[in-house]
C-alpha cells in the first residue's frame, strides 16, 4: 500500500523534509512524495537575491540548488510548480491545489502533510500593487522584476529603500553598486534593530560612509505616482523622490491555509511544532521553515525567526522522522551575520532589550580589539560586545561589528551561549592562535575577560 | 612589610602573571615585582618571528607588545634584563642571578616566585654551534641573527629547514618569500603531523605547489660546512646543499633550574601545576608558560602544548590569584591553526592515532564544501575532518584545511568540544548564515551531519 507525502511549499524546509524522507524511504511504491509549489521555483536561496540584484552574483540560474526536474529525477519526488495550495481538508486528509499556469484544481489526499509555505511580506496599507516601479524581495520572480525594472527605460536613478531589517541593508547595498542613489528609511531610531543601538551607530555609520542616506525616525504614509510610475515616497516628513522603491519591512509567517485549517499558531504568530517538527494535536501533519515558530534557548520564549538556515535545519528534522528515523529541533538563539558594505556584523542571544523583557540583570561589556596580531598586515579594528547575567555570569547575548574576519567569529560566541557557559569558562576557551588569524588574545577572548571584570564590580 | 614576587622569565606567562597581579595589588610598596629576563626583550609575540623574516611584518619592535621600560614606568615592575637566574633556593628563599652585561652576581629573596623559563629547542648532536649559517627561531634575537645572515655576502641562496612542525612550516615559507630556494626536512612521513596524513597531504600540496620543496622520511646526520660557513645538511639519503640552515625541531620544557631545585616533573617532561598555576607542595611557588604541562580535557592525559595562546591565559590566571582573586586554567584541548603558504589549517582535540592511544573507538568523516555560498565570488574549498566516539557520538578532534576563511573555523568546534557536544547536538548549532560567509548548512554543520550518518552505520 502506498503512502502518499504532500509537501506545501518547495523552498529550503519543504524540500529538505522531502528529500530527507526519500533518504530513506527510497521506493517511490512505499513512499510518494508530492510537492507544492506555487512559483516557478525549487530550493534557491532567498538570501542571495540581493547579491544577483546587485550583479555580484551574475545568474540567477547560481541561486537555484536544486530544480523541479532534479527532484523529479534524482529523488523521486513530484514536484508541481505553479500550483497553489487553496485549501487543506483534515477530515478527508487532503489538499486542494489550483493550477496557476493551465488552470483547473486538483484534489490529492495524503497519509503525511508537511507545511512548509514560508512567510509573507509585510503590506502596509500605503503598498499599493499597482504601482509600478514597487516591489518586494521575497522570491526569485521579485529579484527578476528588480532587475527588469532597473533596466527598463528611463532608467531609474534614484532608489528609496523602506525598512532597514537585512533585507533593506542589503538591498540599498545592491542599489548603491549598481550606481544609484539610494536612500534607506527607517521607521525606527535605527536601522538593523537586530544588534543594541550602541553597535547599530557603527552600521549606520558605515553605511553613510559608503554614500547611502539613512534616515531614521520618519514614517511612510503614501506613495505618489506620476504616468504610472513611483515618482516619491511620501513620509511624515515630506516626500522623498523615487524612481524605484524596495519595501524591506519585515515578514510574517503565511499561516492562512493553517488557521483556516485549524493548525494551532502559537503567541509569535507562526504554526507551533513540537521537537520532532510534528503539529500538536494533529497527528500526520508536519511543519517547517519561515512559517513556524522556534524556541529561543535563552529566553524560553517562542519566536519567530525566519531564515534559511532554520528552515533547512527544521526540513531536515521533519524529514527523517518522516522517514521513520530519530531526530529533534532545539530551538535557536538568534544567531545572524550580514555584510553591510564593508562591514561585518554578527549578533546571537540577546540584545540589552531582550535581556530586560526576559527578566534578566545583567551587564555589558564592550571590547575594541583587531581581527589579526595587531602588526599583522590586514589587522582590522573589531567591536565585540558581550551581555552577561548577574551572579551567574552566564553569556546572555552578544555582538561583533568589524572590518574584517568580524561576523563569523559571532558562531564562537553562539556555541558558548548554546552551551550555557559563563564568561569566566570563556576566558580559558582554546581558541585557535596564529598572527594572521588572531591577536593572541582572541577578540572573543578579550571580551570575556572584560565581562569578568565587569562582574566583580 | 613588603612583600617581593620573582618571576623567571620575562616573556608572555611571566609578564602576564606580574602585570595580573600588579592590577590586583597595585601599592609598590605592599608588593614588590622583579623579574629576570636573560634576553634583551619582555612580552614579544615569538609566533610573529616569521613573518619578520619574511618582511611581511617590517620591523621587529612591532613585536614587542611591552618593553621593559613599558613595566617599570607603567606597571611598576622591575624588569631586569641580560639577567641569567642560575639557582633557585628553596629553603632559603632566594634565586640568585647573574648579570650577563655587567656581570657579577645578584641574590634576591622571594616570597613568591613565578617561574616562567619557556621552551628550549630541541639540539640533536649534528646542530653544533660553531657552524656559521644554522639558526634556530625561539628568540627575537635568533631572527635577527637569521635577518642578518641573509644580508651578508655572499647572500645565501639554498635555504633547508629541519623539521616540519608549525616553526619549520612557517620559516619555509618566510625563506621563499625571501626569494631562497627552500627545501623543507622532515623525518617523519609527513610534515605538520599535528594534522592526521590524509589532511597532512593536502598541506603538502599546497608547499609544493607554491614551490617549497618537501622531502620526507629523511634523517639528518651532520652539517657540512666550507670556510666556517654551513655548506650542506648531511642526511642518510645524501648531502643537501645549503647557504642557510633553520632548524624547527621542536622545544622541550625549559626545566634545567626546577629539576636543580627539586619543583616536580610531570610525565609530559613540563614542571606540575594545579588549576591555579601553584607548584604542588612547594608553597609561594607558581609556573606557567611553555615550561609547564597542562591536562588535555579531551584525552585526560598530561601534554606539553608550548603556544603563546596558554602562556598568555596560565600567566593571567597565576598573577590573578597571587594578587589575591581567584582564576583558574582548565586545560587544554589542542586548538591550533597556521598559514602554510595561502592554505589554512586549523585542528583540535585529538587525532586518529592520539584518540587510538586514549582508548577511544571512534568514526571518522571528511567533509568538502566551501567557505561561502557557492555562487557567492570568492567562495574557496574547505576539507572538514571530524572524529566522534562511537556510541556516545562525542565530538574527540577536529581538522580543517580550506583556502580562505578556513583555519579560524576550527573555534567553532573546538568550543563545541570543550563542551562536550555530541556530532548530533552540532547538527542543530545556530551558526552565522549569510552568503558571502557560509552556505546555507555551514561547511562544520555539513561534517556533523556526516559524522551523524557515519555512527548509524
Amino acid at each position: 500500500m502506498t503512502e502518499r507525502m504532500i509537501v506545501i511549499g518547495g523552498d529550503a524546509a519543504g524540500m529538505s523534509a522531502a528529500s530527507q524522507a526519500r533518504r530513506r524511504r527510497r521506493d517511490p511504491t512505499d513512499l510518494e512524495i508530492v510537492a507544492f509549489e506555487q512559483g516557478h521555483f525549487t530550493s534557491y536561496s532567498a538570501c542571495g537575491i540581493p547579491y544577483w540584484v546587485s550583479g555580484v552574483v551574475p545568474e540567477r540560474d547560481e541561486l537555484i540548488s536544486r530544480s523541479p526536474a532534479t527532484f523529479r529525477d534524482d529523488f523521486d519526488i513530484d514536484v508541481r510548480i505553479r500550483h497553489e495550495v487553496t485549501a487543506i481538508d483534515l477530515d478527508r486528509r487532503e489538499v486542494v491545489a489550483r493550477d496557476l499556469a493551465g488552470g483547473g484544481e486538483v484534489r490529492a489526499g495524503f497519509d503525511t502533510l508537511v507545511y512548509a509555505t514560508g512567510a509573507t511580506p509585510a503590506q502596509p496599507s500605503w503598498a499599493r500593487d499597482e504601482v509600478a516601479g514597487v516591489f518586494g524581495v521575497q522570491t526569485l520572480d521579485d529579484g527578476a522584476a528588480v532587475l527588469d525594472w532597473l533596466d527598463r527605460e528611463p532608467r531609474p536613478r534614484r532608489a528609496v529603500v523602506v525598512g532597514g531589517g537585512y533585507v533593506g541593508v542589503e538591498m540599498a547595498e545592491a542599489l548603491m553598486l549598481r550606481g544609484l542613489d539610494v536612500q534607506l528609511v527607517e521607521q525606527a531610531d535605527q536601522p538593523m534593530s537586530t544588534v543594541d543601538p550602541d553597535m547599530g551607530e557603527l552600521v549606520v555609520d558605515a553605511m553613510r560612509a559608503s554614500g547611502i542616506g539613512v534616515r531614521t525616525g520618519l514614517t511612510v504614509t503614501d506613495l505618489r505616482e506620476r504616468d504610472g510610475r513611483i515618482a516619491a515616497v511620501v513620509t511624515d516628513q515630506g516626500p522623498i523622490p523615487a524612481d524605484v522603491v524596495v519595501l524591506g519591512l519585515g515578514v510574517r509567517p503565511n499561516t492562512t491555509l493553517a488557521e483556516a485549517a485549524g493548525l494551532p499558531i502559537g503567541p509569535s504568530g507562526g504554526i507551533r511544532v513540537d521537537r520532532r517538527m510534528r503539529v500538536p494535536g494533529v497527528p500526520g501533519v508536519w511543519a517547517a521553515g519561515d512559517c513556524v515558530e522556534s524556541l529561543h534557548r535563552v529566553s524560553g520564549l517562542p519566536v519567530h525567526i525566519p531564515l534559511g538556515t532554520h528552515a533547512n535545519k527544521q526540513g531536515r528534522v521533519a524529514g527523517i522522522n518522516i522517514g521513520g528515523g530519530y531526530a529533534t529541533f532545539p530551538g535557536v538563539i538568534g544567531t545572524a551575520v550580514t555584510k553591510v558594505c564593508d562591514l561585518e556584523v554578527g549578533r546571537t542571544g540577546l540584545r540589552e532589550r531582550d535581556a530586560v523583557e526576559a527578566g534578566f540583570e545583567f551587564v555589558t561589556v564592550r571590547a575594541e580589539s583587531t581581527s589579526r596580531a595587531g602588526y599583522y598586515p590586514g589587522a582590522r579594528p573589531m567591536t565585540v560586545k558581550l551581555i552577561a547575567e548577574r551572579v551567574s555570569g552566564r553569556l546572555l547575548g552578544a555582538q561583533i561589528v568589524g572590518w574584517s574576519e568580524a561576523a563569523k567569529r559571532i558562531d564562537v560566541l553562539a556555541v558558548a551561549l548554546w552551551n550555557g557557559m559563563t564568561v569566566d569558562e570563556m576566558t580559558a576557551l582554546d581558541l585557535g592562535y596564529a598572527p594572521p588569524y588572531a591577536p593572541v588574545w582572541d577578540p572573543v577572548l578579550i571580551a570575556a575577560r572584560k565581562a569578568v571584570d565587569a562582574l566583580r564590580e
